[in-house]
């Protein structure tokens, strides 16, 4: 009883065989299901609880956020850039059927051969897909010499500059592919991570991973902003997605890139950011207040009323002193102070277990940009905080990437990074 | 501007001030609410989305599964028995608090002075308890020479054998205490470990937490039987709450018990189960089916047609052979198997991101049971499973620890284990 006495090939075939399926003109048993062929076009997001793989970006970026995260970065062990386009099919089809609520394989005999391991691995064949996004990026280093992508690497993509106070363990940096679920249930996710992983075999494998929580779908203040692990309300002033024009101007890369085929996509940039929440706790409640420059009740900026005031940096008190501390967390954060440019933030809380050389809680925030180029956006922004904000006290950044994340697939057949590849 | 520049024993002393409140007569400014109070009997679970904290039995052991589990493992570091009682009682009033939606504190002016640090972190300031329940329980270790308690310790309360096959991490296993939080909201799960944590600064120190997360919210079919990792229906033959015959034989310390205060209370059992996916993943479904005794997509009994048929542990193959092989896990675990011995189950899958060492997932389950006496249930049906169970290829049991788990509280200026202390 085991894995030992009987070979594991069949298995590799049938994989293979599915992903060029779907990689060339028809879909072979991995590919899309009967039925989403048959009409002819790709599925749009008209069934509850689904949203669509398909569209002119992917899914997980303007797609407002769920309540749970998986995050996975991949180091590609393949030098054979066949290899590396086969899984990137194999995970387009498995995209398709896991946000549509099918297993990877489809709803077929793909799981019921007892002569087989099921293509997929079972533990969400009941579940519905709560909303779940596959996105998927790539990092700098995936554009050395291995796959002959040199030339193509965009010039926003490169890995970020060293920042003041940084504690980065490489462990659990970088990555030359980044996979992003968010899915409302937990399951859901980490189900793409492991069934990505399980298909990546022999071609990928796992650099690091993050679980990570964010607002709550069973409040019924759902649309109230979620609270950070420190109290305060975080992302009140963010991008909203049904502002097109601010994610045109500052989430897209538009035409004008030195790129064609990241035309439609963003890069994501994901920094752990570790919180020393005991010595947070200690914190007097003005002193928290100051650091973020809101009320921790309200999440009113200090001089303000309610969450969404607009924040006035030059508010003064009665002595002179700006009434934001000039190393406030929101002060050195605002588009006024960076030049007016915005990201559009989509992180998460963890919670690790305990840091075993301190017996302290390993838990904070993963944060997660999108934005049209880094190198104008989370990087001088990241600058400024870095040097000053009151909050460098209280955090320490962990781990830290950016992947340049494609347009958004068209259909079945397209896969992630296709344009990448063949032009 | 943070933890430097001013004495921290402001907030020490406020959380003794009110610990003393709960723990003695009236209710200071740590204690509960004024309703509550003014209601002159604990508040019931007549509020949607709040399971009460009072009652004969702890909740969280009968009560339908959430959806996460926090749990947290604490030593006691300080060796003065009201040092330890006074947290108790802390964490009895929190507890009330944080079960009906209050922060820790109450709704008053706790949180809300500028001059001391908040009582509550505040990350669950906004959010529904969505059915939180704390369940608080012993270790043998408490029992030894530090508190005067050696007398007290249940016989049952041992720790646990060594079983075949074990691979324990004693970093992650054992404890003086556990704490068990349990919600639909795994942000407000953790709020409960982080603010216990935070209040029994100077008393006990965590010593290991498990994040885990179950069957979903959000699926239109959640009344159908979760699946583990594995990808197999898991509980199905699971002791019904509603089955009180079973509840008062099989998981309730009856009055006959040797110690007078654990009448009414439960011993829990947690095991990190690891699974080895990878390896699981590449075996064929046949074999999967055997080593369960059970079919993958419908979670039948081999040799049934539906989950909840009877397993027939009789049923031969053509050949004479046991259709549900003598090392199927269900055999093994089924109580005619086991002197008609049953559990109460309540475990969570976790996933904790990749085993540095192999490059491997690190996932499985987290399994948490409740029993009358562990040497006469979990025990015997452990020893049988580490020996035989088919399952063993592709498990290893990595954590384990045993609580004795006291009464439900009876009201206000009741508290964890009182009875343990007092009488």
């Amino acid at each position: 009883m085991g894995t030992d006495d009987k070979p594991t090939a069949p298995s590799r075939r049938r994989f293979l065989g599915g992903a060029l399926g779907v990689a060339g003109a028809g879909a072979a048993g991995f590919g899309v299901s009967r039925a989403t062929e048959d009409a002819g076009r790709p599925a749009t997001a008209a069934v509850s609880n689904q949203v669509s793989l398909y569209g002119a970006h992917q899914a997980g970026i303007a797609t407002p956020a769920q309540d749970r995260l998986a995050f996975a970065a991949f180091d590609v062990t393949s030098t054979d850039p066949m290899a590396l386009q086969t899984m990137l099919g194999l995970w387009a089809a498995a995209a398709h059927q896991m946000t549509t609520g099918q297993p990877v394989g489809g709803n077929g005999s793909a799981n019921s051969n007892p002569a087989a391991p099921p293509l997929d691995t079972g533990e969400a064949f009941d579940l519905d897909p709560a909303n779940l996004t596959i996105t998927v990026g790539f990092g700098p280093s995936l554009f050395d010499d291995r796959f002959g992508l040199t030339d193509l690497r965009p010039a926003a993509l490169k890995d970020l500059p060293a920042f003041a106070g940084d504690t980065l363990d490489p462990n659990r940096s970088g990555g030359d592919i980044g996979v992003q679920a968010c899915s409302n249930d937990p399951q859901v996710a980490f189900h793409v991570i492991r069934n990505f992983a399980r298909m990546a075999r022999g071609t990928a494998v796992l650099r690091w991973t993050q679980l990570g929580f964010g607002r709550t779908s069973t409040t019924s203040k759902s649309e109230s902003t979620p609270r950070n692990l420190m109290g305060f309300k975080d992302g009140t002033n963010n991008i909203l997605a049904e502002n097109t024009g601010d994610m045109d101007d500052f989430v897209w890369v538009g035409e004008s890139g030195d790129q064609s085929w990241m035309t439609g996509g963003s890069y994501l940039v994901t920094r752990r950011i570790r919180m020393l929440i005991e010595s947070w706790d200690t914190d007097f409640l003005s002193d928290q207040e100051a650091v973020f420059g809101r009320a921790k009740s309200t999440g009113a900026p200090l001089g303000g009323h309610q969450e969404f005031d607009t924040v006035d940096l030059s508010a003064k008190n009665s002595d002179g002193t700006p009434l934001i501390p000039k190393n406030a967390h929101i002060r050195l954060a605002a588009p006024a102070t960076n030049g007016g440019m915005k990201i559009l933030r989509r992180g998460y809380s963890y919670t690790d277990g305990i840091d075993a050389d301190t017996g302290l809680l390993d838990a904070g925030l993963f944060f997660i940009c999108y934005q049209a180029d880094p190198a104008k956006q989370f990087v001088p922004i990241q600058r400024r905080l870095g040097q000053n904000d009151a909050l460098n006290e209280y955090i320490r950044h962990t781990s830290s990437a950016v992947f340049a994340v494609p347009p958004g697939l068209s259909g079945p057949g397209d896969w992630f990074g296709k344009k990448l590849f063949t032009t």
